[in-house]
């Protein structure tokens, strides 16, 4: 008799024997192929903590005990066991988010898909439990690869000082992130995971020792005296102790019983402890163990049996990208590359594979990724540092006072830029082109085809005195879009077709056919249009205040928060350079983007040629209204 | 004979004895006191670092050599050893900058005040000499407190991991950082510091380990096996060597001859070593070794042999909030507060006293700060972060995707925002009002004076489901500037006396009295004048647009870069209104500002009174001539 189904709440858990709770594993396993498969989604993460999840809520009572996931897309199985089963709009809009969600249901708590926060939330509960005087647990799930990330060791530091505040932290040990985890810190879990099973090394040794008298006192007192106890001498659980956390482990993550064991006890101590748990990222499902890559980390829909794809991919912005890197490193020996835990999935692999020597991952550490490139370009190398759009907000300071301040020549590539969709509000690349306008030197490139990647990225790495950005988007690229001419340093994509025309139409990047489109409806209403793609998009082009002046309206449009964006730059241009031509701005509105596909979120936002078509139109016949009297060979009062 | 002004290159010291270099760290000394108490500047921390400084010329070649020193403060006797020994303009305009700077010098490196990047920059010369094969070294000097900041541990983890990479990093321990160090890693050094000097403890330990066999082998080989060596079985130097990084130490850090010896072992050993010196802040100077709270970490003009301040100081922003911070204590129990290894400089030190229970001091680490308040949040209370305006850059994407996302009521109270002027250009807060604004739901207050900070506080404690931002100046708190009306909410400071005003000026925050300023030199040309203080600067105020709308020419000031801020933000909203009145914003042009007084600073760039009204007059006046025949009641064309 199936037991999934019958599990609405994570106290039904209670009641099934240690036999059952193996079949619910097996049981919420195929389902997760099976779902998964269909949508698209977080896979081998997921196969990997299945037992981990189940054990967590057989021994917190959710939601009154708090069960935290780092990098939430590990919360599947929680979801499974928190009465959400329907998984057949996963990530889709209106289905369930690919990540915990408040609004989902009160046993989500965090719900960013940002790595290494969750010891930040968990130790800020703990505290809040504490002042109020509330004996509710806290517990926080963190990936290995999350560790290497900067916040985790800020909060480790922190959660250890207090030694009397519980607070369980489960360190997921499957030696890998994306793909396998590296640096110092790998290396040492390496050596925990080596260790012959915790509880049997302390008796052991303990034995060993207390027989073994020097000058009187047993050897173990002798040595530590009253620091440290004395499983430190045996196993060496090494840093966690020496910050002054318990740590309990390794314990074997697809033995539920085992890890009941150890979260009782970790429960019960009264301070903070640290439990680590050995998993295997796509535990029981073949395709994915055998994929040595990334373990199906993310997946688009797949043949179930094989793992294979369900669409064959086209070329992609990132493999663009990733291909020219070849190439530039081929031609150019001081060109070296970083990724921060994701060599695959931004397009460095092919580098990395060609030039072994030229390439870092650097871990969960998108401000270790920004400093180091300065010093390597101070050094006399030019690094191109290449992250998602949604990650480089981690290291805006560094940008700003390590690249810039030194004027130091860092590219940074950003994959993913824009609306993403799917995967929800914390994965839209939509603040680039706005916090990035404050950085002093920094210039920023948003290409709109393949060409222009290729073309801009050679002009980026050009620059060997200043931050440069390439920023793209997710997924397709899509067809050339020439350019039928230049102003400036700017492509012009649609000329106008008049000496007197209407509207400048600004296009950024990717949306360029869109801008395209939009010229063609206002043609329709007999309004003219010069389509322009500035390239370049911070600075602004000195030929972009001329231009505009020819022009009775400005319309700006990008795939980006339109506060403090592209739009807003033009719009200081303008007014710095005298030129008051009314402007609209056209991006991605201030509030957060609840998941669904790019073109619903595009269409909700009004981000589509028709909305935006329809504004100008208005605009335009506002103008002509008010100003019926003008011709357009007179200056118009309104641009000034 | 005096030796200082001898020295002109590091190469100077190669010829001094010890008992020379022991004379020329007392005369360091006493320059420092003599030179500092006139200037003001960092004077602790220099006082701490006279010998290591000595110790690391004395062993590396620099400028080949890369001599790296974490949070520049400490630089001063860098600077004295490297041919700048007039100290006579410290961090005054033309004068020596009070951080490493390139434009001064070839041995100086990283400018930046913001801790804890070292070992990033580091980590890049050190991958930079390996990749193009040159054997010079890199020497990357760290403060424990640094160690705390998360990027820290992202460079330790990477540097660690390179076995064969040279990089000697100096772990400069004095046991605070501006204050006190605080957490795990605190009570790890302090373990490390009581041993009892590494060497011998090495050879003491393993003569009686090895008189002690145990089943036939020595019992240490018994116990650790291959996988560690002989030292960490006696020396608890832990998670360092744990990590992978070799360990000396601790050092005493005032013997030079000890630290030179270290030194060059570390510098020999061709791979990543820590060397662990002890070091007292404040050396030598009883008036800075007296001061428990700081230590004369960074101070105005002092008596040299009093240490006490020349200038009284009156009232400044810092202690308005801080003793608002009191009463707000007294009044909810719900309200915590937390600070980043800062309590005093922001102003938490009365909080603190007042309520132990319910501050915390998170070390170095911003991003932290934000994410455990979000935590904090969540559990039910309010947290009030107060930060330096400067160092919020750290935690942007903490408040965004943390604080933000989830709706958490959390207060950030930013002070030294704007021009700060002597530190130079990373310590100036002019990015705040920039990147902030693309934060969905934030609110942002800049109150204008101390009465206005307490209601603005009180105002931004008040909101539950969003984060909230207080930012205010450095120093002195200017006079109450009463409000004469009010529109909407905002406050208005000065009426036009007329009915149909030409100037609608937004002051924002500090620089009201400029403000008021402007309109009366305006008021002298004709110009009719309304000064508004919108108060809270995000969201624009409802009732901006349709007041703007009773103006010819809207006009913005604001101590914050000009791009993406409120300037940028008011114009947006007036455009999304469809009021096309002229703007021009005044703020930061987006470089960075050299070091010198504020008030030279902001003459530096314009923002001053008589700079902008003399701009916004020839702006009203070239309205004028254009539109001559419109009278004023007609709505004038260039508004729509």
């Amino acid at each position: 008799m199936p037991l999934l189904t019958r599990i609405r709440g994570p106290r039904d858990l209670d009641r099934l024997s240690l036999e059952q709770l193996d079949q619910l594993a097996e049981e919420i396993r195929t389902f997760l192929v099976d779902a998964v498969s269909k949508t698209g989604g977080h896979l081998g993460p997921n196969l990997g903590v299945v037992e981990l999840t189940i054990a967590l809520h057989r021994v917190f009572d959710s939601p009154k005990d708090k069960v935290l996931w780092d990098t939430g897309h590990q919360s599947y199985v929680h979801k499974l066991l928190t009465g959400r089963q329907d998984f057949s709009r996963l990530k889709m809009k209106g289905g369930l988010s690919g990540y915990p969600s408040q609004a989902e249901s009160e046993h989500d708590v965090i719900e960013n898909s940002h790595a290494s926060t969750v010891l930040g939330w968990a130790d800020g509960l703990a505290k809040a439990n504490q002042i109020q005087q509330r004996d509710d647990h806290v517990v926080a799930v963190i990936g290995d690869g999350a560790l290497t990330g900067g916040m985790a060791w800020e909060a480790l530091n922190n959660i250890a000082d207090a030694k009397d505040r519980p607070l369980v932290i489960v360190v997921n040990d499957n030696e890998r992130s994306y793909a396998p985890t590296i640096g110092g810190l790998a290396n040492h879990l390496a050596t925990l995971r080596t260790t012959d099973g915790y509880e049997r090394f302390l008796a052991r040794g303990k034995d060993l020792l207390e027989r073994t008298p020097v000058v009187g006192k047993p050897l173990y007192e002798t040595l530590h005296g009253a620091k440290k106890g004395l499983k430190d001498f045996i196993a060496p659980q090494g840093m966690f102790e020496d910050l002054g956390l318990k740590y309990v482990g390794p314990i074997d993550g697809h033995d539920i019983e085992a890890m009941e064991s150890a979260l009782a006890r970790a429960k019960r101590f009264g301070g903070p402890v640290i439990v680590h748990v050995l998993t295997e990222k796509g535990r029981g499902y073949q395709p994915a163990l055998q994929d040595e890559a990334d373990r199906f980390h993310g997946i688009g829909p797949i043949h179930p049996d094989t793992g294979l794809p369900v669409k064959a991919s086209g070329a992609d912005w990132t493999s663009v990208f990733g291909d020219e890197m070849v190439q530039l490193g081929k031609e150019r020996k001081d060109i070296v590359a970083i990724t921060a835990a994701m060599l695959q999935p931004v397009g460095l692999k092919k580098f990395a594979d060609a030039f072994p020597d030229r390439i870092y991952d650097v871990g969960i550490a998108e401000q270790h990724g920004a400093v180091s490139a300065a010093g390597l370009a101070h050094g006399g190398l030019h690094p191109v540092f290449a992250v998602y759009a949604t990650f480089l907000n981690r290291a805006f300071d560094q940008v700003l006072m390590d690249v810039a301040l030194h004027q130091c020549g860092v590219t940074f590539v950003l994959d993913r830029a824009g609306v993403t969709g799917t995967d929800g509000a914390s994965h839209n690349g939509m603040w680039d082109m706005s916090i990035l306008q404050v950085v002093p030197g920094l210039r920023l490139a948003a290409p709109r085809d393949a060409d222009q990647v290729r073309k801009q990225l050679r002009e980026a790495v050009a620059v060997d005195d200043a931050p440069t950005v390439v920023r793209f988007s997710k997924g397709a690229v899509g067809p050339a879009v020439p350019a039928v001419g230049r102003v400036g340093g700017m492509d012009v994509l649609r000329e106008p077709g008049t000496d007197t025309p209407d509207v400048l139409l600004v296009s950024v990047g990717a949306l360029a056919p869109m801008c395209l489109e939009i010229a063609s409806l206002l043609d329709k209403q007999g309004i003219t249009t010069t389509v322009v793609d500035p390239r370049w998009v911070k600075p602004v082009d000195e030929a972009m205040a001329p231009l505009a002046e020819r022009h009775r309206v400005v319309v700006t449009v990008e795939d980006n928060s339109r506060v403090g964006g592209v739009g807003s730059a033009i719009a200081q241009a303008l007014r710095d350079a005298g030129v008051d031509v009314p402007l609209r701005d056209f991006g991605i509105p201030p509030r957060f983007l609840d998941h669904a596909s790019r073109a619903e979120v595009m269409a909700e936002i009004g981000l589509t040629a028709p909305d935006i078509a329809r504004q100008v139109t208005g605009l335009v016949s506002k103008l002509d209204g008010k100003y019926s009297g003008a011709t357009a060979q007179e200056p118009e009062p309104a641009r000034d």
